[in-house]
Formats: C-alpha cells, sequence, structure tokens
C-alpha cells in the first residue's frame, strides 16, 4: 500500500526578496501543505493537489492566483492545469481573468466539460457561470511593482514586441506554484497556477495550462514544473519524464535526465520541477538559483527555499 | 542531401460529403500543395507549410480559416500552430476570433515575439496590430449547417456543459487542416489550423495550438496531428513519436506504434498524422474512416481520401 506524499513548490528562479517577504511565503507554502494533506487523507490525490495550489493561489505570496503580476497593458491573465493520472482526465485554463482560483476553474473544465482547455473570454464565462468567486482588484504591492517595470518601459528598456523574456530571465521572478500528490489508492494527480510573467504581451499562454509541459500525471508518475514557460513548452520536461518512468527508469534518475536535457538545450536558469512516483518516491529538480518547495507525508513535513549547490 | 518533401492532410473523420464537396476539397488540397512546393523550392520548410496551410485556410473546403464551424454561441474561435525543426521556435495560437488566416498569426508569434502561444482577445489584438487580414463573417453554408444543429440543442438532443465531444464523433467533422515539411536543407517544419468542433464552448481550445499534441518538428521529424483535439491532447502523439524516432526507431514503426498507443487508450475514430523524417521518409496513419491527404516531391504529386482498411 502506497504511503500518501504531497510536494508542493513556490517556483524556481532567483528568489532577490526581502526575508519577511521570503518568511512569509514559507509559512504560506507549509500551511498549504497542511491544507491538502488534510484532503490526501480525506478524499484523493487531485483534490489534495487543487486545494494546495488554491491556498497558494489565495496567500499573495507567490506569482499565481491574487499575487498574480500584470502584462504589459496592466491586466491580469492567469494559466492553471490540473490532471489525474488515474482517469487520465485533464483540465486546463489559459488566459483566464475572472476566477479569483484559475486552478479550480480547471478542476471544474476536468469534471464538467468534454474538454480539456478553455482559454480567454469563453473561460472567463464558465467560471462566471460556474459561480465561482471573481478576482478581487490587483493589491497596491503589485500595482506599484507595475508601475516601476512600465518607467523602464518608457525609458525603452523594455522591448513591447518581444514579450519581455529577458526581462523575466533578469527579474528572476518566476514563482509559479505547484502540486503533485500521491493518494492512499495509490491514484497520482498534479496541478500548477501562474499570473505568467511580468509585461508578458496580453494573450500569453505559458506552460502552465499545457499538459506535458507544465504537468503531467498518469498511473505511473505525476509532475509540475515551473521556470520559462517558453522553454518549457519547448522542451516539454513532464511528458519526457512520464515516457523514461514508463520505460523503467527510476523518478529520480528520469529526473537527473529531463534537468540535464534541459538544461543542455536551454541554458541554465530555465527550470525546476517536483514529481512523485506511484511508490512514493520522488523527484526535486532544478537549474535555476532558488527553488521554494514544501514535502509532506503524514510523518515528515518541511519547508525550504533551497538553494542550487 | 535530401529530397524536399511536402506532406498535407484536410483533417481525419469520416467523410460523409456529397461527391461535388469531396470532389472540391481534393482539388483545393492539391492546389495547395502545388503553391506550397513553390515556396519549399524557392524558400524553407516552414514557408511551405505556412503557406500551403494558409491555402487550406482560404479554401473554404475544410474546417478551418474561412470554412471554420461554430461555436454554441455562434462564433468562430479558432487554433493554429507552426513549428521549426531547425531553430526548434514555436508559433501557436488559441481561440482566435479576428485572423482570416490563423496559421500566418502563428507564424507572427514565433517570428516577432519572444512568446510560444497566445490566446483570446490578446491574439486578436496583436494580429490587428500586425496588420494580418481580417476574417469575413462565415459563410451561408456554415450558418445553415449551425442553425441545423442549433435546433437538435433546443430539442435537448446536445448538452451543452459537457461541450459536445460524442456530438463530434457522431458528425465525423474534424476536418482540420495540417503540413508537414522537408527542405533541400534539411530543415523540417510542421503547422495546423482548425477551426476546433462544432458547437463547442466559447474559449475551447484544440490540439492544434499545443505543441507535442497537434504538432511537432525538431532535428529529426515533423509531425501534424487531426481528430479529436481532447484526445490528441490527452495522448501526445507528435512528442512521443518524435522520442521514438530519437531513440532510433524508423519513422514508419514509430508512426505504427504511436497509433497503435492512440488507439488502444482512447479507440478508433480518434486521430490521423502524417509526419516526415531528415531522410525524406513519411509516415501517414489514421484510425477513422477516412483521411484526405496530399503528397508532393518534385516529382511525384497527389491527393487522394484514403479509406480504412
Amino acid at each position: 500500500m502506497p504511503k500518501p506524499l504531497l510536494i508542493l513548490h513556490g517556483g524556481a528562479g532567483r528568489w532577490r526578496a526581502p526575508k519577511d517577504r521570503i518568511d512569509k511565503a514559507l509559512r504560506d507554502i507549509y500551511n498549504a501543505l497542511e491544507h491538502g494533506l488534510r484532503f490526501l487523507k480525506s478524499g484523493s490525490a487531485l483534490e489534495a493537489v487543487v486545494e494546495a495550489v488554491a491556498y497558494m493561489e489565495d496567500s499573495g505570496s507567490f506569482n499565481a492566483g491574487l499575487g498574480s503580476i500584470l502584462s504589459i497593458n496592466g491586466i491580469r491573465e492567469m494559466d492553471a492545469g490540473v490532471m489525474d493520472g488515474y482517469s487520465m482526465r485533464i483540465g486546463a485554463v489559459a488566459a483566464t481573468r475572472y476566477p479569483k482560483n484559475p486552478v479550480r476553474l480547471a478542476k471544474v473544465i476536468l469534471e464538467k466539460t468534454d474538454h480539456v482547455i478553455l482559454a480567454g473570454s469563453g473561460a472567463d464565462f464558465l467560471a462566471e457561470r460556474m459561480g465561482l468567486e471573481k478576482m478581487p482588484p490587483p493589491s497596491n504591492d503589485i500595482i506599484r511593482r507595475y508601475n516601476e517595470l512600465i518607467e523602464k518601459y518608457k525609458k525603452g528598456e523594455i522591448t513591447y514586441f518581444k514579450g519581455n523574456i529577458e526581462l523575466a530571465k533578469e527579474l528572476g521572478l518566476l514563482d509559479t506554484v505547484g502540486a503533485v500528490a500521491l493518494d492512499q489508492d495509490g491514484r497520482l494527480a498534479s496541478a500548477v497556477s501562474t499570473g505568467g510573467v511580468w509585461l508578458k504581451l496580453p494573450g500569453r499562454v505559458g506552460d502552465s495550462p499545457i499538459p506535458g509541459a507544465g504537468f503531467w500525471a498518469d498511473d505511473l508518475v505525476a509532475v509540475a514544473a515551473t521556470g520559462l514557460g517558453e522553454v518549457i513548452i519547448r522542451s516539454m520536461p513532464s511528458i519526457r519524464l512520464s515516457i523514461l518512468v514508463h520505460q523503467g527508469y527510476s523518478i529520480s534518475k528520469s529526473g537527473e535526465l529531463i534537468l540535464d536535457y534541459v538544461t543542455r538545450m536551454c541554458g541554465l536558469n530555465t527550470i525546476g520541477f517536483i514529481a512523485v512516483d506511484r511508490n512514493g518516491e520522488e523527484y526535486i529538480g532544478f537549474n535555476t538559483e532558488h527553488m521554494m518547495i514544501a514535502y509532506g507525508s503524514f510523518d515528515k513535513k518541511y519547508a525550504k527555499l533551497l538553494s542550487r549547490q
């Protein structure tokens, strides 16, 4: 009988935030872990990852949900995805503006529709129709950081039509959130959520709603990736990791091979990911300076800001 | 030196259309082939696939571009994707309403932005800003077919919130378009475009803008898939085929394995795909009743409606 396990991440990148901010994020990810573990005890891996991610969305500490950053024209458009490994069902949402919890909208798409991914105004319409809670306006802190960046943009330090991936690398603010879980029935699930990259073009879709890129879950493994969305889409780490595990590699060997592959293809400071297999073995890897994670089984729980060796 | 090659498809599914309609589609796909081959001669694989797909979008014979079907609320939202195997760059667009040629918008995203996928109103905004041609209103034929389906819907024969995948299977109208090419410099590329499924929920995203699902191209192989978008996203045939080819399997063996895999996982009448490798070997496979294709090298050209054995 497998040992239930829940792992969360709060983004891979470069954490340059003041200590009190990092401490708050660590508390929030730890509380999200405890919250998710309660659902893992009473329910399924799917519920646990969705609830843990929704908790992080609500915390405002991460670039997801309430903490979502703004695009070049000052709006919030969020992405999220969830996959249930047992049924291989997927729900994902791209460039949505309406819901406070994009991950809950992703779960609605998984459960209530025949579709897999919804985007834009159609996704917003469904969120409203299904009675999901509406997103309040952005916080003063988000607006202040947006205004600082827009000043840079006006000085010509940021190029509009390129979509500002260089800026994202420079800022190192890649604090998407994600979760993977194994429940006591041996079912695996993953969920991810993000506000994207600062000053992205409106409509930009990152890896979070792209199955095989930002997340994957099946009978053997659940994966959640984070980092530069564009790199993750081009390198498809989540499905590649699943394929290696299905070919008989251990989860840690698979994880190492995929991390090497992405680093070789796309460079350092591009990706981090967490994964769990059906035996309760995990892999946590990143090629960025830092990655924030929380690990929780019923006998061991911790949250940490990991640094690259 | 590789022998340049261009393969197109006009969708896999069940062709129940009158003979004159099928004949027109065959003429259109053949003309698209000749059009694409001119670009393959003078330019790159990337240009050839984009131009061939744009030609099919303009023909109105397929469920893409001018021939795009309507969602449950009577709007057109289109998906497209393009990948250049040489640079591994991707451009894709999801749920876009503005451009007459979604595949051209996908190419703009590939060439002019740092992003990979744009969706919804942000994608429309970029299309307009970049001066792409605007989509005219739907044809009378499309509106007539929509009204017929809406009558069924009003009688309760079609369920709203489920997104009508059963309907798509029943209608068999899966005539997405796609193209793969190898140019004389050995570069591979793929492009796909679709109007989605009849009476889909607004915002629904199919496989066409999802790298690894609806399309893929790299140094060894280019793939374009078609069929039930939701199935293709769950089964990720394009990246799976690439991985097998990279592991040393021939393209035809890889194609057979992937077709078997998808059929075993998701059933018959779900998928078709075309692929070409860097040696100019091709794979064309489908588990649907029919698939329309066009094949063109400089010494051999044909268009055919293939039937399952």
